[in-house]
Parts: C-alpha cells; sequence; structure tokens
C-alpha cells in the first residue's frame, strides 16, 4: 500500500490480450491502495525516434550531432523535450516499472525500444562510473510482462527459439541491471492467441494471483548464470 | 560484381563513425561493381511504430486491431502503406542487407527496430510452418555492422556486459535466421568514442579490407553453440 507503480505499455488494441494484462495489473494494484500511472505508448503516439528534437534549444556541438553526448548535456541543463522530462518524473517516483508488451522479433516492438532510447539518458539512469549495482536508478524494481506468438516448447533449450531467457538478456540485464533497477521474475503468456478460451482465462487469472505477492517477491540474481547457465 | 546491396543505415549524423563506416562499404562495394542501395532512416524520418496507418483501406478486422493479421492480409492483397512496399522491394532485390548502426542498450536504435517490425511481415519473410531454414527470404546474406560505447574487454564471458554474441542471438538469430537469410560474421567496432585517431582509422582500413573479400566468406553457423558455447 502506497507503493507507486509505472506501467510502460506497447500495445495498439485495447481489446487485445496485452490490453486485458494491463486491465488486470491497473485493478489489482490499486486495490492494494498503490497508486498506478500507466503510459500508454500508442495512444500517446509517442515518439521512438532518437533525433535533435529531444534537445531544447541550442546543441553542446553543433558541428557533428552526437545524441548521447548532447541528451546527457541537455538533461545536465534541464534542456530535454517535454515528453522525456515526463516520462523521466514518472520514473523517478516509481518503485516498480512493469513493461507490457507482446514480443515482436525477439525483443520489444519499437515504439518500446524507443522508450527506454529516450528516457533513460546518461546522467538521469546512469552515468560514467555510475551503471549497474552503481546505477541512478536503485531502490526500484523492474518486471517485463509479455506475450508471445510462439509457443511455451518452441522457446526452450532445445526449441528453435532457444531459452526465453537469451532475449531477456539485452532487455533485463542490459538495461534494467545497468540503470541500477532490480529484475523480478519476467511473466510470460504463451501464445495466447493459439489457446482456448479456458486458458487464456486461466493465463489472466495467474497474474492477478501473482500481482497479490508481488511485494513479497525477491529480485532474481541478474547475472549471465540466471540468463545461459 | 553485379550483386546487390541493401544498407539499412540508422545513424542521425553523417560525420560520425558510422556515416564513415557507411561512406567506406558503399565506396569499396560500389568499386567492385555491386549495386549499392542505402536506407538512411533517420534522413527519411522513417516511422518506426507499428500502427493501422501501415494498412491502405479496409481492415480485415476492425473490432479489435491485431498487427500481425492485419499486415499478414495486407501483404496479400497488396494493401501494405507505400513506404513499406518500397522496403520490401529494395529487400527483395537484394543479395546482401548490411545493417548499420551503433548499439544501443544491448540491442538496435528503435528506429532500425521499427524497420524490422513493419517490413519483415508474414507472408513476405515468412509464413506458417516457413520460417528459419523455409523462411521467404532465402538465398539472401546478412551482416550486422555496428558500433558500441563499451570497450571490447566489457563485451567478455568475463565482463560485465557478458560475451557480445549474446546481444546478436534476437537480431541474427531471431530475426535474420528465422526469415531464412544467411548471416555472416557480425563487423562490430568497439569504443570508437574513446580510442585514439590512429586506431579509429585503423578500425575504418579494416572494415573497407574485410569488404573486398566478403563474397567469399562462408555464412555462421547461425546455432545456439555459436552465441552461448
Amino acid at each position: 500500500p502506497g507503493k507507486k507503480v509505472l506501467i510502460v505499455y506497447a500495445h495498439q488494441e485495447p481489446k487485445s490480450f496485452n490490453g486485458s494484462l494491463l486491465k488486470i495489473a491497473v485493478e489489482e494494484l490499486t486495490k492494494q491502495g498503490c497508486s498506478v500511472t500507466v503510459s500508454d505508448l500508442y495512444a500517446m503516439q509517442f515518439e521512438p525516434r532518437a533525433t535533435r528534437n529531444d534537445i531544447v534549444g541550442r546543441l553542446h556541438n553543433s558541428e557533428a550531432f552526437n545524441y548521447g553526448v548532447e541528451t546527457w548535456e541537455a538533461y545536465k541543463r534541464g534542456g530535454l523535450s517535454k515528453d522525456l522530462v515526463e516520462e523521466q518524473k514518472k520514473v523517478q517516483e516509481a518503485d516498480l516499472l512493469i513493461f507490457q508488451f507482446p514480443l515482436f522479433w525477439f525483443n520489444m516492438p519499437a515504439i518500446l525500444k524507443g522508450w527506454m532510447d529516450r528516457v533513460l539518458v546518461q546522467g538521469f539512469a546512469y552515468d560514467l562510473s555510475k551503471a549497474y549495482d552503481g546505477g541512478l536508478l536503485q531502490d526500484k524494481l523492474s518486471l517485463f510482462s509479455f506475450t508471445t506468438g510462439g509457443g511455451h516448447e518452441m522457446y526452450s533449450k532445445e526449441g528453435i527459439g532457444g531459452d526465453i531467457r537469451y532475449v531477456l538478456w539485452p532487455m533485463q540485464h542490459g538495461i534494467m541491471h545497468f540503470c541500477g533497477v532490480k529484475v523480478l521474475e519476467p511473466h510470460i503468456c504463451y501464445a495466447p492467441e493459439n489457446v482456448s478460451e479456458e486458458k487464456r482465462k486461466e493465463m489472466l487469472t495467474a497474474w492477478s494471483q501473482r500481482l497479490k505477492t508481488l511485494w513479497k517477491e525477491e529480485p532474481i540474481d541478474c547475472s549471465p548464470e540466471w540468463y545461459f547457465k
């Protein structure tokens, strides 16, 4: 109770299975007394492209545009574009970040990748020698909740898609852990489009049930062993 | 000679190191007699968001928008948006796809991920039971050429970033191999922003040299062993 949650949601259709998972999370967490904020990226028409428009006013070096340097400098002088400042404020206030999306090509959809690229800038999320366990977003938790097209058997060590944890490495370790954010077990719904209505309901119930005891969960040990053991 | 190459390029600044790598590839391949096409995503203001705008005309199911289903149906009836049709034509004609980009958060920049999400639709790049070695884009080669922020030592099995091959799994196996495209060894320039001018020149020369004998290279064995051995 009293915890703040930011759900970054990337699906075009409220009636989708991802939309149902979002709705359940908002309802369950609100019921617990959490304060829940949703960044509905498609509805916001969130900009995924990392461009000069992200910097308000003059550039640090207008001779050769370097996105990393320019956003770092802009962050320090309070010169990032309004949409980024708003997202950073939501992140700053949150105790838990939930990412809800359909897996696209073994990764998150571009609109969500763009959120990562543009919001988690140097100075805000990490800094020189402030990364991983020293990252700037410590004392926060994250949880990747996603649906897949392929079935569970496909995403196994012996399956053609390999262990599902392989695709989690860039997202959980390369982004969240890099920023100092702790990582809870992912929540994966396999192939909701290809299962029975009953099975889909079971998956929704399982998500709702998990959320009831979420705050008692321990983060994973976000090291190579967890992913590639 | 006579081979067709599509370079999908994702950097905002022509004067960047990525810009130099692009220029070298265009020059060297053209010199060899290849026909080279460049999709300069930022210059094109390429749209990374997968939305309803990608379908011209009526939706297959306007009650609940499903991007995968809608683009598949639209592809079959020739109803994809013009920018996608143009990119697909370039892919169809190419013998080799080169992706040139800076690694952002252990993956490609959102604008390039958006190219993958939107261009490689079902029916065009893969289909029901036509994936991996049976994918629809067979007889093509691909090569991921990218720069990193962190140094080589960081991206090793013992380094905090893990083996660089871990981040290649979703891109090479999950996208290219899935579509039936063969994968050449990646070309990685580590931390060009943090090395001497001399070292940078060496890296540019190495790329130019590699391209001279590129057509004699054998594709990698794109199986879990290559990535996680």
